[in-house]
């Protein structure tokens, strides 16, 4: 039976773990930190993968698979990486039956196992760019974790390019940066600033970080996806150089770029309501169920109605049809909704003498009956609908919660009541920075990079003049 | 350039390595043992992981991922098991800059964690059967390692199903080692042998052991895949019960049935030749590859035919349109010929006046000349013959190298010359199971499920009567 959701008005970290246990998208795993996906998450996370790998190979990439375990020399090698990674890293220091001679690291990000192996694949200029990417897993050890949103082990996909010019490596930065923004906003019908990090929030190694930031019910950002330019920092680790067109020697340049389960937290904390899970059409692994309503001397002809409509619907949509007679129409409707099945389809005997079916929307409750002669055309329309409707709320909460803070004050009081992103003037000071994080625990999101022109007004912080606008917020 | 590769009558194992570097489908990682799979290897790796996940699905699967690290105890749960895998673990000591209280292991297969999940979801016969499959990455500390065939890290599928009773579980076993001749016969062209291990070689933890098993071009078998029947084994270790319909509490049932990145080795010893790989079309990811010959003058009008057929084309095949100018078209042949692509097109001035085009077969050798008009359906029967000429041509290597032993003696000597599989009787004696083993360096790789009437002869090493007729083997 669908379990009881604490709403969010009532505890909002709570909502989302019913959400995510009860759904039965994930579940606590006997090592601390770790999750098991469950299959109906799973099931989002193989559409997530089908969609981004589809704009990957369109964008040219394509994927391969290095191993998991790195020498513990790698890691140290390119000095800021270590130094971000090493209090995460899990060790392995024993192996078959004897203690290793140098200590194996799991991967907590493959940058060094794979400009290993590109020292060995480029010589020249006509071996770039590689524009690989891999689908894996990933350990860090993180000592605060929730379902999906923080895990010790992650699934992710990590891009590692490499390129002839500096030029390109900004490029693809970019493009990748570009796509991820595109899968938010297309695919998870989820809203995005996209902007650099400051250097303090910068990946450890980066030359700069590029990313995605979304904005979820409780006001909370929440980044959702990262593009790395590394400039030269790891060919000049792992000595990768290459004999240019001028015959001359370079250090090769290089990108990253990953997206990980945390995107599926960002839809569940998106779109989700107080009933369960909202999923957005075009990624739910099932979009529409059909539910008849019968009784016993109905029942024949209604299921048989009722499997006729999900034979014709099979063949454009991801369609379920509960038959079960134990559970009663009103435990399916309940259940449905939990798990967030875009459309519901009902169909009585009268919907049947009629030719019509009803059609509930999850994300609003909206009913409406369609002929059966129309249903496939009624449901495009209306999974277009649902899935511009999820993008449209979302953005709508977003602005309605987007502030600009013209002082120090402001900057706070906004912080603390109601939340949300606060757009102020920034020196570029890390100290400034700083303060903001120690006496707020809010953190410089990006500096968009559609950069809106200061204006002349100060920094939020000091006082002195501002550099960038800076949006700040509160973030998983 | 396309590389020399050793002649398989020269060295075979050299011509396996060659293939493999050479078309570039893996290469050596800096720790031991393990593996790059690069581009080509992943793109063959997710065709075949797309057909066996298609079968999966079919038959009611659902994927799902559990963790890496599995505390140390729990593999100690079931006796044979660690037994079976303690000497191959890779085990994480240290995390989060801290010894950890329990050593982790690095996964070799995932019986113990995920039948540790099982216990807090199984409660009543309603939750069963679990039909879950998951796709992820293995380490087991191998000695003697050899690319794709045997790595330290290797990527594979389990499947892990739980059932209400014995004769249920006993039939999914079979059921999915149905899936695997399935795709080992119609996706990868080859064909294999299916059969129940011996107690000796079976998976440590399974009450049976079935498998399927190939014969490679140096006559040596190679376990192509594994479905386990593990009774009631991991339920006892980890107190899995559930209450079935007559309200009694019983253990739970269990299956377990993998296959992985060997399947590439497979594909690669069963069907290529000393010009290099030889894909089978349902596998291959590019089927096609059109190589159009010009010169200068003829360039632009050449490739704008090519492309306007391959634009044809690609809405039915993978297909692949090498414009480049730098390298030679004879070079281009023996790349894509080295790259195993099942059929090539040249189109030339003079093809492109009589409206045809050159099929190559990359299997045969065998040219046609194709009217550019039928070029898809001849394509697609081209595709179809190559398919089953591929299986044809590996079963009868097979058939004639399948012998029948009357004695020891026999048996030794079909073994080294010319090798193959060897029938023989067998008492079902461990002991003369392994002598043969300790003499020969062959195994029992199975005894065959569509089971040979003894005939009364009596056992190949003790002359005791046989219980079964047994083929025996080298392996990989």
């Amino acid at each position: 039976m669908a379990q009881k959701i604490t709403p969010r008005a009532t505890d909002y970290s709570q909502w989302y773990i019913d959400i995510v246990i009860n759904a039965k998208l994930a579940d606590y795993a006997p090592v601390k930190g770790c999750m098991v996906v469950r299959p109906r998450g799973y099931a989002l996370w193989e559409r997530i993968q089908q969609g981004l790998d589809g704009l990957f190979k369109a964008t040219g990439h394509v994927n391969a698979y290095f191993p998991l375990l790195i020498p513990e020399s790698f890691i140290k090698k390119e000095a800021e990486h270590v130094e971000g990674f090493a209090p995460e890293l899990a060790v392995v220091t024993h192996a078959g039956g004897e203690k290793l001679e140098e200590p194996l690291v799991i991967r907590p990000t493959s940058e060094t196992i794979i400009w290993s192996m590109y020292k060995k694949w480029i010589q020249s200029y006509r071996d770039l760019p590689i524009l690989i990417n891999q689908w894996c897993n990933i350990i860090r050890w993180e000592k605060r974790t929730r379902l999906f949103l923080r895990t010790t082990e992650f699934l992710w996909q990590e891009g590692h390019t490499a390129h002839a010019t500096s030029a390109e490596a900004e490029e693809e930065t970019l493009r990748m940066l570009g796509v991820y923004r595109t899968f938010a906003e297309e695919y998870m019908a989820v809203p995005v600033l996209h902007g650099v990090k400051t250097d303090s929030e910068k990946f450890a190694g980066a030359v700069r970080t590029y990313c995605i930031e979304a904005m979820m019910q409780d006001r909370k950002s929440l980044q959702a996806g990262t593009s790395h330019y590394l400039g030269q920092n790891f060919a000049k680790a792992f000595d990768v150089t290459f004999q240019t067109k001028d015959k001359t020697l370079d250090h090769v340049w290089a990108t990253s770029w990953g997206a990980s389960t945390r995107l599926i937290g960002a839809i569940i904390m998106a779109h989700s309501d107080d009933k369960g899970l909202v999923l957005p059409p075009r990624l739910a692994p099932i979009e529409v169920v059909i539910v008849p309503i019968f009784k016993n001397e109905t029942k024949d002809a209604v299921v048989a109605f009722a499997r006729k409509l999900r034979d014709t619907l099979a063949a454009d949509f991801r369609v379920l049809l509960d038959e079960d007679d134990q559970n009663t129409p009103g435990w399916k409707f309940s259940e449905y909704e939990l798990q967030g099945i875009p459309v519901r389809l009902e169909v009585g005997p009268r919907d049947m003498e009629k030719g019509q079916v009803v059609a509930v929307r999850r994300d609003t409750g909206e009913k409406a009956f369609i002929p059966v002669s129309e249903a496939g055309a009624t449901l495009r329309a209306l999974m277009q609908a649902i899935q511009t409707s999820l993008y449209q709320r979302a953005l709508k909460f977003r602005t309605d919660n987007t502030f600009r803070a013209r002082d120090y004050a402001e900057l706070g009081k906004f912080l603390d009541d109601p939340g949300g992103f606060v757009e102020a003037g920034w020196c570029g000071d890390a100290a400034c920075e700083a303060r903001v994080k120690e006496e707020t625990k809010a953190t410089i999101r990006l500096l968009p990079l559609d950069k809106k022109e200061t204006g002349g007004v100060p920094c939020v912080v000091c006082g002195k003049s501002a550099r960038d606008i800076a949006v700040f917020g509160r973030a998983y």
